[in-house]
């Protein structure tokens, strides 16, 4: 099942952090503030609001608010992807009807997580509704694989049920399983489909294979190293460059990651109030902060990423 | 630590069906007449708006609007324990808010389920965070432990921290692992805490081990049948009884719950409409709904229960 996209959004996309304030609310001047800087550092564009963005920990006022501080702000929404997903129907429906009167250029979709097994008529049902109800044809779907998070898969099945069903508006998906073979696999049976690597360290293998970028947590901070790679994916270098990449990537997620990679923002930006996580999710303690700031800091190319920070954590 | 409540909770109480109209949305009406029908039928008290009831499937205007239906319409406020719980922490203390604000007994509250494996603080850190938005002394928070489905348990270490912080407040707990020795071992350490079980099931070695009743999906149509239960537990009839109980619970337990509990609730109410629910959850096929009304009309127990509906699927 061929899909012809030409201005497909591509590239080193971000799945952008929620910054918040001491009370746990989000900070939208900070948020517009973090999207401008990664994209002025190395990104192609920005997927806030999923997994890394905690947004299945905000309410919908908190997600719509921050997508408009963004639109509003004058982020170029033909780079923005953010989260509409949600385990309520009216709740997906509400930020994904947001998303696209901000003009976005898609709607990463999680699956319902809150079932187990769901059966494959209910997961097409519920995104049927979600892009029915919606009923804008300027939606684009990027469907959001993260069985370790979600539970419930995006199988192949699916996916080309949804496709047939809406091939206007099922425009690709964001693979985090993690499983190489998984993302080749969709690959190889929807060529032209906007497949996105969940991580970075399969940027370069996922381009070859077809794909079309990355949608990353931690290129919240390697942005500047995946923009190399992205780059020059045809050129020799790109295995040297990815392998720089790719020894950050590796650092990043042996530590919990929202909190690590606000932890690493706010060394960078020199802004404590960036470690505020919602619970469950806990900010680093003082040692695992300054372990993961001393392992990143002796890498020779997060130098110009820490800049003064990795200075200060010396 | 010894919990002492005179007027707690206790009996049977079903996690009340949400019936929802053709467009998907609540419908406020035969809801409360639903819950009238379940007190009238067998039923201490309701717990609607958990699992059964399709909570994380509906906005939190939609949870609240229910709540308000029923607190208007004069169903007994201190026989009503809503969920209240979400992923999202401001749509959990909203809608606990709205609970207490309406007078119920109490709210059944979930883990915050969308991140897997959270730290005991990161749990502590989110309930804590509830309890004292909400900020109300009237609050009685259930515990809803229901690993199969947040995937986040409900440790006894992490009940013991919480009622050492807030001992008024947490009241209880409701265990629908279907694991009894994790209730027993509850029960054990914490004597007087307001254990319902979380399967009619269980309800006399609930009782008997000093826990306070059931709350269970499936006493939407069983309730006739687990009361007598509660009320002869001191007698040796019980097993009798429970046995009877039990038996019905096997057969509706051994098809999807949402969906079945449903259909048998639309036969009895002759109701159709009853068998509508959000997505990815899905109505029985023609032939499952046959077959579980066949098996249930064989039962001589369930006669009284199915009454004309028994007759119609025979």
């Amino acid at each position: 099942m061929a899909v012809s996209a030409p201005t497909q959004p591509s590239g080193v996309y971000a799945a952008a952090l929620t910054p918040l304030n001491a009370a746990l609310e989000p900070d939208p001047v900070l948020f517009v503030q973090h999207c401008r800087w990664l994209l002025d550092n190395g990104c192609d564009g920005l997927a806030p609001l999923g997994t890394t963005g905690e947004a299945n920990s905000l309410s919908v006022a908190q997600r719509i608010a921050l997508i408009e501080a963004a639109a509003g702000s004058g982020i170029p929404m033909a780079k923005f992807i953010p989260g509409s997903g949600s385990c309520s129907l009216a709740d997906a429906v509400t930020v994904t009807r947001a998303a696209v009167k901000a003009g976005a250029a898609g709607a990463l979709l999680l699956p319902p997580f809150y079932y187990k097994n769901p059966t494959e008529d209910g997961l097409f049902a519920f995104f049927s509704e979600v892009i029915e109800r919606v009923g804008d044809a300027r939606l684009r779907v990027y469907l959001y694989h993260f069985p370790q998070l979600s539970t419930v898969p995006i199988t192949t099945q699916l996916i080309a049920r949804l496709m047939k069903a809406y091939p206007g508006t099922i425009a690709g998906l964001k693979d985090s399983s993690g499983d190489w073979s998984n993302t080749a696999k969709i690959l190889q049976e929807f060529p032209g489909f906007g497949v996105f690597s969940g991580s970075e360290e399969f940027l370069l293998a996922n381009l070859r294979a077809g794909g079309v970028g990355c949608i990353s947590a931690s290129t919240n901070v390697t942005a500047a190293l995946a923009r190399p790679v992205y780059l020059a994916w045809q050129d020799r270098r790109a295995d040297d460059l990815q392998k720089a990449l790719t020894d950050v990537r590796l650092v990043l997620q042996s530590y919990p990651m929202q909190a690590t990679l606000k932890q690493v923002v706010a060394a960078i930006s020199g802004n404590k109030a960036w470690v505020n996580l919602l619970p469950p999710n806990r900010p680093l303690t003082a040692a695992q902060a300054n372990e993961v700031m001393t392992r990143l800091s002796a890498m020779p190319q997060m130098g110009a990423i820490l800049g003064k920070a990795a200075t200060k954590a010396a």
